[in-house]
């Protein structure tokens, strides 16, 4: 029988490598066939925002979101996982930003109007519910002053939006999706190939981060819980 | 402090209501705009196809998924809920394979070749392991000679399959959309405001029922595990 932590450690490295094939195949998408990027309000700017938005919203955000599953991290102070959680989050908040000023920024040069589409309104919600829950993070369990009762209140409402705005993330790539006119073979149908593929990398990637968020007995035991371990529902 | 049953139950309501709702739109969509329905290989055929993947493998998929989890069920006996749950299981299949029938049919009659978008890679892979999900469901948990020890090494197999294929019928759903031209207002793009709306709908659907599905204190607790309901981590 494989132990809990060889199969999570499986799981990890399948996630390192297909978030890290995610970020590839977003950027070789943009250079090889969409002209490559410049920040001038013109189709190139506009190429930032798929590459902005796929490595700061999904995938560095599910490596923030599974951090403390990682069963090295148990033994040592939570308060310093606390800060890297939130370093990598802060990290992907920007890089999501700086994804919208590209996009808003292209619409503007091009006068198209902003957010009237699916993948715009699901995006924009995404983009404000991750700031609320940054800063609500930030105030509820790195600020000193926070009282354990509001902690106490705040992490599974915390822990629910996290998994609520990564499914938000992984919906606004899909629904932006450009189904590629039918085959014969030409240059569209092999790009339209290509970011098939980066799609089918983008849903395997958020199953494997729904995967271990959702398995109970990869989750970091707060002090007085370690007798439950055995005892949890669902994994037998 | 409102109990976890009433929440449970609020978000029961939810989820009956936000289900009614994407049938109803899903419904009134490709009547208003798109025709209505026929079973003839014409677009009309094809229409059937949205109607019966959001009902079957979506609504009633996601309806079947969290039925352990409705606190009523929790006094009776399992045997008659495995029941219902397989039922409900079976007929969302039913419906799905007969929404994949509607598009195959209607791509044969256009001359429109099968299987080159990522909404229908998505979909066939998960319409493919839902029935594989289901007949393992049922040799494993329903057939009289299947040994405990298998059932209970398929038991977390199943349950996070069982997620993970609801995740990949979301993403199916979302991964066709069609992003409407931009204003102004025209027949189209009132067309695909309500569609937009429509997958809102799924959105808010499917975050409702991960959410229960989540919520380690709404699992239905096996003989034995009473004790650690109180223990659970994530909760406090």
């Amino acid at each position: 029988m494989i132990s809990s932590t060889v199969l999570f450690y499986g799981n990890y490295v399948l996630c390192l490598c297909l978030g890290l094939l995610c970020v590839v195949f977003v950027s070789y998408w943009n250079t090889e066939w969409r002209g490559g990027f410049a920040w001038d309000a013109s189709f190139l700017q506009f190429n930032w925002h798929p590459v902005l938005m796929v490595t700061g919203l999904v995938v560095l955000y599910g490596n923030a979101a599974i951090l403390y599953r990682i069963p090295f991290t148990w033994s040592q102070r939570k308060q310093r996982w606390k800060l890297v959680h939130a370093a990598l989050l802060l990290s992907s908040l920007f890089l999501s930003i700086l994804g919208l000023c590209a996009v808003f920024d292209f619409h503007t040069g091009y006068h198209i109007p902003n957010l009237y589409s699916l993948h715009s309104w699901v995006g924009i919600c995404t983009v404000v519910l991750f700031t609320a829950q940054w800063v609500l993070g930030l105030v509820g369990f790195l600020s000193p002053c926070s009282p354990l009762g509001f902690r106490k209140l705040l992490k599974p409402v915390h822990a629910w939006m996290g998994m609520a705005i990564f499914i938000l993330s992984l919906a606004s790539c899909l629904s932006v999706t450009r189904n590629a006119d039918p085959p014969p073979i030409t240059t569209n149908y092999i790009e339209a190939l290509f970011a098939n593929f980066l799609g089918v990398l983008i849903v395997a990637f958020g199953l494997v981060v729904l995967g271990i968020l959702s398995n109970q007995r990869w989750k970091r035991l707060e002090p007085g819980q370690e007798s439950s371990r055995s005892l949890l529902p669902g994994d037998n």
